[in-house]
């Protein structure tokens, strides 16, 4: 009854959002923080019959925030629900597997091979070197690739590539093949590649407002690039469906685009809590990795990674594990505010 | 730089939104009173910390809601973002085009084609009967299909099928291949088949809170159908996008559709209004076909869809036309409030 590529679909597992009881939840890097308050009043005032109408299905006013707020033209700005849904299209737009795989690091968001199976794209993964850092000169190294998508800062790792070597790849990479930086946790102190996309037609970056914005329950995302890549991703969109973004959530996005002092407050706040919580860490004989995102990843000698995501539940906390050989050792830990790391220190000395 | 696939997209065309300025919008079937007042009342008070946090991936809540309301298990009932993703998700999970061509209405709803396209599936449209009727038997007629796909009400006709038709239909078509009945219309007047959903396990019915609930805005849409059904179009969209409902549309979503007497008034009067419009329509030598929708479909002998429309937007009100041979003396009205019905009456006696 149902397709043949259906069956062979093995889909991507998100991070536990229990509904039973009160978790101190540190697994799926929401930010600690609430989001804009401008949000709250603007609520209270919200007109519901506003809802009655399709969104505009060119999204232009976001569209000319986020293009204001980044030095970029509206033209070179897409928007979708959640960067999830922008990547997924992207990997539709940008990507065939025709003229070879495409390359991403062997450890990195999980959803990239998920997309490759979704549309039928072959890909190869590209190891990391032994400090769990991207070297890119191996994606140059590997011939015949259709594209590149790769995470800065890197996820689950937190670390993070510097501009000049995103630079030096691109001038090195064939024109005609997509890198696609995926750029979600960017707002924790990486540099960002926004200030190259004028000079190279094949760079796309995507963004979400889920981590620094602080609206992860609002789904909405973007990428910014050419022209030419921007006109593509509409043509994906509007073969998928035409308004993916709901009117309401534009009007927030809107708002928290808008309200550069208010999330540059609490990204700080966040930043100091993560240096805390990974000198703390690290003077326990914790393994830190060097973080640029609101988690860290950490690893304890002696210590599976699933051991300490079990006794760490068992006390209300949830962090994130991933069984993936090469990383087992592992847990992510999203950054919470001071109080809450405070107490997460804690407990992490009398456990382990 | 792009892929080969997207080479071929030819992307579904939405009805206009005009930005620029105010229009009597009768063109993309919006429901012409605002939503629940409910509403309102919820945001009002709403915590926008909750947003902070992803939503439940799982859809627990709403899933719940609409199975008490429509009778059916939780496990029946699967969300989206909008019936349009619930339908592309459906065209992925149901149909391969292996067996045979998916199998629709020569005249419906134009997305159909174009997820064929995005997923490379074959199709073959059926044609309508003089009277721009669906005849089942003809679905039956055809060997070798991959599933059926149609509306009903059908749009952009309007027209609906009786139940006794589509069991007939069920019951004679093969088991191992999805029926999928698109009900985006069915709160004005049609029979729906959700009370033979227990007896089909092949037959998938989707729904959208934009019409009969006055939420095009907020991009809802579910479907109903066997747990098998319901299973893999949870696994389709873990592999496309974890969350592609936002925290706040569900719960707004969840006040709709726990507000039944607010929407069985307003319905009642757009359907009084549909009423008084077909009936005017057609004493002025109009044809008009028999709507069971939110909209009307008409054609005036000598003049041209394409006239009708131009000239109706010079007066300031939109209705939508279909260049598409076959349809094109017709344009689709939308049914609004009764006084901008007799406006429009008023409008059209003096044009045409």
């Amino acid at each position: 009854m149902l397709s043949e590529k259906l069956k062979k679909l093995r889909p991507y597992v998100p991070g536990e959002q229990p509904q039973d009881r009160a978790y101190l939840k540190l697994n799926t890097n929401e930010n600690p923080y609430a989001p804009s308050p401008r949000i709250r009043t603007f609520l209270q005032d919200f007109d519901v019959g506003y809802l009655r109408l399709y969104p505009d299905p060119l999204l232009g006013d976001i569209r000319e925030k986020i293009a204001l707020r980044y030095g970029i033209d509206r033209d070179q700005v897409f928007v979708g629900n959640g960067s999830d849904e922008v990547l997924s299209f992207a990997f539709y737009a940008c990507f065939d597997g025709i003229r070879g795989p495409l390359l991403f690091p062997e450890f990195t968001y999980t959803f990239y091979p998920v997309y490759c199976d979704f549309y039928g794209i072959t890909y190869k993964k590209i190891p990391l070197e032994p400090d769990f850092s991207i070297d890119t000169r191996r994606f140059l190294e590997t011939p015949n690739s259709c594209g590149l998508v790769f995470a800065n800062p890197n996820a689950p790792t937190g670390i993070s590539l510097p501009l000049d070597k995103i630079a030096h790849l691109l001038e090195n990479y064939p024109r005609d093949n997509v890198v696609l930086i995926d750029e979600a946790y960017v707002d924790f102190g990486a540099e960002s590649a926004i200030g190259i996309i004028k000079d190279f037609e094949n760079l796309l970056i995507t963004r979400t407002l889920s981590k620094g914005m602080s609206l992860a329950g609002l789904r909405l995302g973007f990428a910014m690039g050419s022209p030419a890549l921007f006109k593509a991703l509409f043509t994906v969109k509007d073969s998928f469906n035409s308004y993916t973004a709901d009117s309401l959530s534009l009007k927030i996005g809107e708002i928290a685009i808008g309200d550069e002092d208010y999330y540059r407050g609490i990204t700080e706040k966040i930043i100091a809590a993560r240096e805390y919580l990974s000198s703390e860490l690290q003077s326990s004989g914790w393994r830190v990795l060097p973080s640029m995102t609101n988690f860290i990843f950490a690893s304890k000698e002696g210590i599976p990674g699933q051991t300490v995501y079990s006794r760490l539940k068992k006390e209300g906390i949830l962090v994130r594990h991933f069984d993936i050989e090469g990383i087992k050792d592992f847990v992510r830990i999203t950054v919470g505010k001071q109080g809450d790391m405070e107490r997460f220190v804690q407990v992490v000395k009398r456990l382990f």
